[in-house]
């Protein structure tokens, strides 16, 4: 059998009552029900009312709607000739969505759109705390828009009316898939981290702010605590980290740095902050990855030539993470800057100005786009982070980076980043290139796959149940390697190869 | 273990969360449920809201609600210290409903009302022909009204908010049970008569018209066909006819007679139409039971004076059913009518206007009240109907009325009949006297013992199974054994003994 999404369309025909048959209705379909094989389909009251006239329009041969809603099935709507799913991933910074033909399986299209909780901080913190003072609803609503702004243009873009949405799958951090459920979100950052609730919760939309099918069944992502939420099991779902016979790597960086270790035996998260965000958190010119952003950076050693590569090919307006990675790792094979970042010369347009210091990436009539010794100091924490949490995470284990197979790398550093620069500026591990596998956006992958296959909502509470948690800036380790992470590659370079 | 009401009380003490134990508010309180043996409960989502602030304000320890809601339980409300529950028996004629203190079991109170469905046409099947007209939803809104009256005046006869209502048990026949959940009516008494529904409904208070905590279960009696309703069945289980050893009869007579005839291994309902309703149908003066009505009369044989005895010792406005079959069982008795319901003569406060022969039963100052000779025909109709039916059904499984050792007698008759006039006029069978067993209104009190007891919702379902629907209208042998019921007692008497 092919894998059954979580809504699916089901043809059931039954005979016509008649003098020897008089079944009412409802236990007619029910009866049907059980020749197809579903034991047991709920049918509320508001399509029973509408059940006989339905059966009669349609010579008793319906087609239907059914939704699996976490211990058994419902009937949703009844004469739907097709129907859609969204597969949503919420992130602190962005919201993310696919959506799906449910009855052929097919990926239509995706959208995405800024999280408007920005407008209340860029900082999940800060948003709890305004939450705490009162904002909870505004920011309840504020995430809503959002999203279905997000399911709304990736349903216009291809002619599909929500109303005919009838399963969404929602994948995104402890807080945000609290903010999403209006579920409290003050207790997840505060000792002892006790959320409101760890394990899936099944909704139909009309229960929450989605603007689709009120009926339609809401899947949201178990949590494993506080600081691991639904994303990185989904995320773990989506790369098959649970399914390896030895142990590899995912790691998802955003604002938190978000580490797997694991294989079929066990599953390790950790998480800490990593400093400033690579994109807008790092520099003024530093911007999510979308057209007009440079994600990619040459400089010539010779010459100091810099050719940009842009999103796009328009005029740049700013750059994105990998982008930065680009950057700074030719910074310093060009010499510009030191192993501390410093910049080593006022050559190569640097230029100073009220006593910054800055370096000139890029200049045009409509601006120019320049990077701060500071801003590159910034960055230099952020990856030192990154590395250390990595570098003290395995060794935890009693492994060393050689020891991994596969290095699933996600999030901000999952599109388009250049492995070898990474390595080069000491931001991920020295081992063979081939290990690194780029897997994008794995928490709206992981979405995706259980939207098409409740099969694997067992399979998610699997992994839910198997991870442990570690936190990460606790450890004493920790400090040391992080102090010469800071610099380019790191103070002990022997120590990124394990 | 006592019985189990549809919604109760459940206290749960779970542990305070610490470093150590860091499970999420939900997942803890359903380990609580767990361990008090309640091993899947739904917690929907808008409880998953409230639940960490009430379980840190009630250190952990809360007295949930919690209800029966068909394939298992669902968290009902948090904090609510008594909880209520109802029942209610929705007849074509009336509303009646009792109020329950589910905590401690206690019948607290009682509340009828007519049913308001009746300005469309007291003749059950003039309400299907007019929702058929356009007219559903004011049907279905009147209905609500008058349960909602009856349901508002039970709370409030004992300081209790409908708020507390978290549990509501319906009974009534197939078309008042469809009116009720909103469900057409057209197809029921249209060959081949098949309703929307027969199985048991579950539903939440919030999906239907009633006016009670919205999250309340609300159970409504399952049909076993057009023409046997819940109300019929609800009143086997509180009769027990399916747990006899030998058959026994329940009779309950409203609009329709219907005649229940079973034991362990089988039942058997039938139901015809019963001619006028013994009450407002038959005559001017007939009234429902009530104070003020007359519901025995005796007539001296040889001075003709004329006693009534009148619920609550009022002035009478009128005559019920049971004063009815007192007054022309007294009428015959006394000589003032022959066999066939005619006058015998003109004396005796027999007088005659506009060529109608009518008999004077009261007189006072407020006016008087009179019997016509066409309405003692209408009730002679009735009675003869009723007897038809009964002794067709009994004859018709090869037994007589001897072989009948017990008579539930339910309805009209069921409170206040006289037997032994009964009999007289032929309307009950001539067998031993304390056979015959009043039991009133049957249906309201099977929906009180499963509103106390849910282990009874199986039992409810074994006994729908089990019915085989005996269309009596059709029976051949009818025809000849109603024209000699139309007489006093009968034609042939010893029909009458067997």
């Amino acid at each position: 059998m092919s894998p059954e999404p979580l809504a699916f369309l089901v043809d059931v025909k039954v005979e016509a009552p008649s003098a020897s048959d008089k079944a009412a209705d409802t236990d007619r379909l029910a009866e049907g029900f059980r020749n197809k094989g579903f034991d047991d389909v709920q049918i509320p009251l508001h399509i029973m009312r509408r059940l006989p006239e339905e059966l009669r329009r349609n010579g008793f041969d319906v087609r239907l709607v059914v939704g699996h809603c976490g211990q058994g099935y419902r009937l949703l709507d009844v004469g739907k000739e097709r129907i859609y799913g969204i597969a949503v991933d919420i992130g602190s910074t962005n919201i993310a969505c696919s959506l799906f033909d449910l009855t052929s399986g097919d990926k239509m299209g995706t959208a995405e759109t800024e999280n408007p909780q920005i407008s209340f901080g860029n900082d999940v913190l800060t948003r709890v705390q305004r939450s705490m003072m009162g904002e909870f609803e505004a920011l309840k609503k504020a995430l809503d828009e959002g999203v279905n702004l997000a399911i709304e243009e990736a349903c216009k873009g291809h002619g599909v009316a929500t109303e005919d949405v009838f399963a969404v799958t929602i994948a995104g951090n402890t807080i945000m898939s609290h903010f999403f459920l209006g579920l409290g979100v003050k207790n997840i950052p505060m000792s002892p981290y006790v959320p409101a609730v760890n394990r899936p919760v099944f909704a139909y939309a009309g229960e929450t702010g989605l603007l689709v099918n009120k009926n339609a069944v809401v899947y949201v992502f178990p949590n494993s605590g506080s600081y691991v939420g639904g994303d990185i099991i989904s995320g773990i779902l989506s790369t098959g980290v649970h399914g390896e016979d030895e142990p590899v790597l995912f790691i998802d960086v955003g604002t938190n740095v978000e580490i797997t270790l694991g294989c079929r035996d066990w599953i390790m998260v950790g998480a800490g902050a990593a400093g400033p965000a690579l994109e807008g958190g790092v520099a003024g010119i530093g911007k999510k990855a979308d057209r007009g952003t440079i994600s990619d950076v040459k400089i010539d050693k010779l010459s100091g030539k810099i050719e940009t590569g842009v999103i796009g090919d328009i005029e740049p307006h700013g750059i994105c993470g990998s982008g930065l990675i680009s950057l700074v790792s030719e910074m310093y094979t060009a010499g510009i800057i030191d192993q501390a970042g410093r910049f080593t010369g006022t050559q190569n347009g640097i230029s100073e100005k009220d006593g910054v210091k800055m370096f000139l990436l890029h200049s045009s009539g409509s601006g120019e786009l320049y990077l701060t010794e500071n801003e590159i100091k910034n960055f230099l924490l952020s990856k030192a982070a990154m590395f250390s949490f990595l570098y003290v995470f395995v060794r935890s284990v009693g492994l060393t980076f050689r020891d991994i197979k596969k290095i699933y790398v996600a999030g901000a550093l999952g599109c388009g980043i250049d492995t070898e620069k990474a390595i080069n500026i000491g931001m991920l591990p020295d081992i063979p290139r081939e290990r690194f596998i780029p897997v994008g956006n794995s928490s709206l992958s992981g979405a995706e796959m259980v939207l098409l296959n409740r099969d694997l909502l067992n399979e998610i509470n699997e992994i839910a149940s198997r991870i442990t948690y570690r936190e990460m800036n606790e450890d004493s380790e920790l400090m040391s390697v992080l102090q010469g992470a800071m610099f380019i590659p790191h103070t002990e370079p022997e120590i990124l190869k394990g």
